[in-house]
């Protein structure tokens, strides 16, 4: 049994932790990059995120879009979908939240390049949608890092509120 | 309670505010950016945004989109709302309207980068959407906006006037 | 000059008429069917109404769709959006604007059917969406107003409040 | 050369007609229905449609959409362009522009049912949509008008105006 | 101040019940029909449900769409709010939250006629849609009820789970 | 070997039957239906019809949409597609091709009910979309025919050209 | 434990049962409707049906939209997608695949209502969509299962096969 | 009154000049741009543009795309509306509608930056779209003019002729 | 009469012509660019393609999209039309239909710039999409086409071939 | 008989190696490139990709998109369908499959240019896109794949679970 699958395995037997809905980034579990030798991008899409306001403690909710180029580590999807929950009842501002789940996955990963948009239902019919991103310094990365801010989001998708 | 939560139940409880109806950039409040050392994006989506025209005195509409590089201040988001209303009885041109709001929004934060994008409903056939953006001089983000501003909408929406 | 051209030209001078945004029935204007011996239908979509909140004061938003079969008179477009404009600074609950819509129009009308169908935008991540009719009674619209709201809205549009 | 062959060639070289803009129902041509016996639908559609404002002389857009079931004779497409064109620089309301399409074709072919339905660009942000059916009298499609009459546009299309 | 000034305020100022996530229709409030003698469609919109699956506790997500023709009383949105809030940590199987939505809403306005409708998220490739709708018994809106009922979703929406 | 694996395997090898391009309904076959028992509909979409215009002899292009209730014997769908190709080179108006389609599969397989749907490309700025369905003569489906070519396309598709 | 929270724990600790892809209807299990009293709707989306052409035994695919009326028994999601997933390396005909999982779920459920659309993915540029229902013999639920047969697909979804 | 109202009027109360459908570029009126200092853009919307085949006199149907950067003057959009309808009448190819619009904008705004983009109806099954752009000779606006031509319409919209 | 009229009319009366479908780039004609002291774009949207695979003889399909920068000589676009016919009946596999072509319009305009993109339908679940481009040696344009080809389909469109 | 015409009827016959569903990179066959001097894009869509986890041994799901560009040798894209059928039963996780994927056109054609991007259907929630490129070492392609690879999906899809 290779070291993924035991991780895989330990977070589909770990249901209770399922029942933890409080931040938790000791939650997130790595794998090995079989592919340290080559660049390459891998995104996940989380359109079920929801966290608390901090103040009125009514709920938020948004799409998350995770993008990042492995360095030796990769993030498991499981215990990533888990770190998710551990939000439910978490109370945080929205740039609060993206912040901080980038923070952890580069602290996690040590990647060569994150980013984390998350778009977030309206409250008053504003709707607010913070990116982080991330690029290891000292590599080539760092740069592109900054070229992906300067061009982030040129091309608005359309939002009506419905 | 930390200044955010303060400046949040301010404007909450601010119920009158919300009933005045005419230009006022003073409703606008900041709070700390918690994150100063990272550059990052936030959006406002705002399809809300409603106006007169200051000859015929007749509605304009538009969804606002607007994004900022924050530095120390990040405006608060229901502050926003209500400066957004202030605008409803008030008659400007479409092309001031934009300014203005990007205008007042850099007074407000001195941000690193910012931009407003109003796409307004059509008259006469016609509908006019100015967008106008800004990055803090002496700063990377002053060639940024001049980069943004050079790429804008080169793949513009369709549009059929229903 | 005929009725319908006096009609439309009184509205189009009537530029002060559009200065004036509390709820006011007596700016709708009728001209006469040409077509009186035939059943058929006029609908006018405007995704251009607002309102007030009667509680909190803030705006509400809304597309309507007006749809009718003309008896002896029929109204006049640009009066109905003065109309509609008179609501801008009226505060009322949605459902309540949708019957005093179909209320007016009726009185205005003597129709043989109508319905006004209201979709607001949300507000608390809920969305609101009043649907009123009315068949003419004693006539064979009676019966069909009653069949129309039985069939209304069995597939209802997709909601994401994006 | 059969009858429609003759037809179509003599639109196909009448181009001197397309140069009429000015309404002119005599443009319509037909031709014999190949399958009598049986009741089939025919629907054109033509979103290019485009007349005056009566009023203003300021042009007015649609898409149409017609649908039919011929008896005996069926309109030549051709002709049917050539008919739309007429509408160029001819001033009539929306209303009347469909009634009137749907009382010449009803005239032109003697169908057993048509239906002719406009869908209008907004002025003034209100879009119009007039929609007119007919059944043949005595035959069971005067009981299908009234049905389809009742039944229509149970589900409205969204209109946003942009 | 009416009514349902009051009942809106009450809700407004009872911040504290958005804390408590356990399932609550002691939350619902009601306000009074403004036009009893018209037989009209209120429809409500709710994108943001969640709740949790009875077995694992993994949350589960849905969009409401509840509709229904008011008698004397009329849900408050802002404690209906609050009631699909109560949903958050409570664990039920998808069947059983439409059906009890229905039974709490039936329950508490006595309504001519009710149907809700979940769209829920899907789990190991399957999303489940469960709808439940009511006529009031003795009135011409049983008979609707089995007549929506037995033409419910003729035309599934296309589903790729992305 | 089953009878309908036999039909598909030769069609399968009867490559030399793709490259005859003018219409011949005898590539069309049949298998047997295996569930003779039940009514059930089979629907065939096909967007690559291309046929002649019989005068001009350039090309048209639709898209069919072909629904039946077999009976005893189905249209196999490799000799559907050879049908479909012999359209290729031959020239036909396109309510004659529909019609002929209907006619074809009605002789070929005496169903219970079928309906053929043609969607054409536009020429001048108008396209043509014919509709022709039949029920067996004496059996339920003679009404049903009637009832669905009564309710036939209430709710048109948006045409823009583009 | 409940006897549903055993049904579904005992498929949840089943993994094996995922590995076996051939044709296996007794994976399915039910647990009982705890609503018997209330006749309502529940649909299953299921994009991700894959099986084999049994002559070429090259694969199919179809998105299957399930709906039925629960009697006492409703079938178990997780075990009707470890049925699913047994059509896997089977081959079978569209129409029989869609004919099979109908009389499947009737044996399994005895439920009221059910109907079963499938819709495949293009081979030689045609798809096919079956499409089967039943009604429980003896119970309104026969009529209305013809009555839903009578009118399925009147407005079929836009296919071009990309 | 500012010299913008005075214009604006002036177009307002000219209907007259809306019943000429000839080229007349002299219709083109301009106003003082109020934010001289500020580089940023402008996009005009109009799906509404005619004009005539200059060989057959038939109808061609555009949307236009405008975006331009002011420098001290720019366009009133009544009046671009009255420019727009000069067209309609009006015989020209595609490609030179578009270099016409351009060249008189530019001659009369002297714009820093100016693109058009005219999305045409199909003729013959196929649809033209010019795209032109300028940039002030001797500013940086001349280097992005060459920019942004480069790039132009990477990533073209779907057509289906439909 | 211009050369451009004349090449029109003799495309226009050229029926003859249609009605060969053999591959003939002596199809083409030209007319002068009327503009050719500014470097602009002219795109066709053909999505009419059809031609025959070249070893099973059975049709394909795409939708074309081609853009140029005009030199001297532009393509007369009822010609190309005709040169689109000319490939139906001829074999040819996707990469070199759209080389062809590409090299067929370089051979005729000796343009400053072109790119061809075809979209073909899915054959065995796969879809094709070559893209072709080409610069003018020894101008900008060389450059350009190296940068458009190397930034081809970043963000390609979503695909499910229904 | 073409060196190309050889291998595509190898495929056409080899109808046994489509029962072979265990993952087989030997099934891939060439084709000589005919335009060997351009650089230019050939892509491949397919949305019929399907694996087995490697742990659970559930079906796993993808669209992919594959684009390169061809130095000598090609795909064949019918041995191309084989070989993305050899990883119907094969388990691999998403990421290793699309670098597996990679390395074996890389291997095969030694292209100039080539990426691999798959979409894979969600589990848990979240859905994950690996995205790998490559660029011929010691050609200008190696540094157009890291100017791609920079560039990745900048505009992400909007994804929703349903
Ligand atoms: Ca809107
Ligand atoms: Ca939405
Ligand atoms: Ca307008
Ligand atoms: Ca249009
Ligand atoms: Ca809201
Ligand atoms: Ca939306
Ligand atoms: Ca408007
Ligand atoms: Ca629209
Ligand atoms: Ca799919
Ligand atoms: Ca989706
Ligand atoms: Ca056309
Ligand atoms: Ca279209
Ligand atoms: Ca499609
Ligand atoms: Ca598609
Ligand atoms: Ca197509
Ligand atoms: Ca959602």
């Amino acid at each position: 049994m290779t070291d993924r699958q035991k991780d895989h395995l330990q977070s589909l037997g770990n249901n209770k932790a399922a029942s933890i809905f409080d931040y938790d980034p000791s939650l997130l579990e790595t794998f090995e990059n079989a592919h340290p030798d080559r660049d390459y991008f891998v995104k996940f899409n989380y359109p079920e995120f929801t966290s608390l306001c901090p103040i009125t403690h009514q709920p938020d909710y948004a799409s998350l879009y995770i993008s990042y180029v492995p360095a030796q580590r990769m993030v498991e999807s499981k215990s990533l979908k888990l770190y998710f929950f551990s939000f439910r009842n978490h109370g945080d501002f929205h740039e609060d939240c993206i912040n901080k789940i980038a923070d952890d996955l580069i602290q996690l990963m040590d990647p060569k390049y994150l980013e984390v948009w998350g778009k977030f239902l309206p409250r008053g019919g504003i709707s607010i949608d913070p990116y982080v991103n991330y690029g290891k310094p000292g590599t080539r990365w760092e740069q592109v890092a900054f070229e992906r801010l300067s061009h982030h989001d040129l091309y608005p998708e359309k939002i009506d509120n419905r």
